[in-house]
């Protein structure tokens, strides 16, 4: 299979030091990256990232910062996010073998992204449910300090060991029903979530994990778009059936 | 096979920057790896190699600086130079995916070594027969310059790869939610049929290809029972709602 390399971004979320941000971009442009957006950091552009990038300038010269991780997703129909943990009870955690894989082949089809949470805390559990999967990269347990950039270079080497090994090997097939993106599945959730308060099955005030539960079990479906349409229809369905049934206008279904 | 992480040094020859010492000892030390030997370092011990050690001060501290190559070899039954080049007519080169295997099964039998040259210039070909084989990091041919710590990273990550695949088999998480049965799913379905007749999303003479395409779907998420659940909870607040809508008896959600 193909390896879209330009259809693989690197999103880093609210980064704390700029000089994060340069050397991640030079471990990006190392291995042939060249699409990074930034989700709110605290400093950005900054001579000490400029520093940093020592000669990978043109990638945060072209990098999008973004006020939120929804919008850096925009367009992307696989979301990979970056854990300190080994395993999730709720997500399916790879490591950076498997990840290069992954992302390797999902970009043959659309747009991916990889993501890196902040410096200290690593992704909250809201920028979690956005993933469809989580890598953990191994490491000395009494010392896994890994920096940012560090990560972004193992993974990154992943991405380049895959595109070596399939370089020029076969094209991809062109899906007639790709792969939903992320602005679609939050479209999606947004309208999912409005229907549960009306049929009186979320509490507005009081969501508890409902929602996050739902979302991790349609990542692991990865809807197409024409599925996402049918599950946005049976939501419509839904709200104009009890508008009927009110307005008294006849039978729902009718 | 057992890995002898402790086998495996890291030798640093004639580092023009200090910095690169202590980021090269902390990707060390993330990965477990922790003998560090210094061939004519420039400039050691120094504030600035401590200070980007950040918490690997111990494998500074332990550091041996060795007035030659041969000196910071000795001991060692099998010895791997770093390459920027991806072939050699007179040395085997191999990726770091191979350096990781070689060298964790040779760390079994013995002690081994892993050679980085200078920043700029590499390993002069006088240190490189030194090599039983070379390794080449793949990179993007227009910007290559990956730093030393940065080489250091992947090829120490390679190690600890070796490390985790060899040790022992871990235990699966123990799942405190099943993933639901046929019996489920089936009961899950007929629930979904009626409710989208009901809300007339769905014609029962005519159903069309809807049902088996959401089937599709949901098999592909592999629902746990609390998941199934929470799907037909909401099919079965949507059958209230609709039911509560007609009889008017007040605004559904309440």
């Amino acid at each position: 299979m193909f390896v879209k390399i330009e259809n693989i971004r690197v999103v880093l979320v609210e980064t704390s030091h700029p000089g994060n941000i340069g050397a991640a971009a030079r471990a990006m442009k190392t291995m042939g990256l060249s699409d990074l957006r930034l989700v709110a950091p605290q400093q950005f552009p900054c001579a000490e990232a400029t520093a940093r990038a020592a000669g990978a300038d043109s990638v945060l010269e072209a990098a999008q910062v973004c006020d939120t991780l929804d919008e850096a997703l925009e367009g992307c129909s696989f979301v990979l996010g970056t854990t300190a943990r080994k395993r999730s009870l709720t997500w399916p955690v790879v490591d950076p073998r498997e990840a290069g894989e992954l992302l390797a082949a999902e970009s043959a089809g659309g747009e991916v992204a990889l993501v890196f949470g902040r410096e200290r805390s690593g992704l909250t559990n809201d920028q979690m449910v956005r993933c469809h999967q989580l890598v953990n990269i191994p490491s000395n347990p009494e010392y896994s300090s890994l920096n940012l950039a560090a990560a972004v270079q193992v993974l990154a080497y992943e991405v380049r060991m895959q595109l070596e090994a399939r370089q020029g090997v076969e094209e991809a097939p062109v899906a007639d029903d790709p792969v939903a993106t992320a602005d679609n599945m939050e479209g999606y959730f947004r309208h999912l979530e409005k229907t549960l308060v009306a049929i009186g099955f979320l509490d507005a005030d009081n969501p508890g994990r409902l929602i996050p539960r739902l979302r991790r079990l349609y990542a692991r479906a990865r809807p197409t778009l024409n599925e996402v349409n049918i599950l946005r229809g049976i939501l419509t369905e839904t709200d104009k059936s009890i508008v009927r049934a009110k307005d008294g206008k006849g039978e729902a279904g009718s």
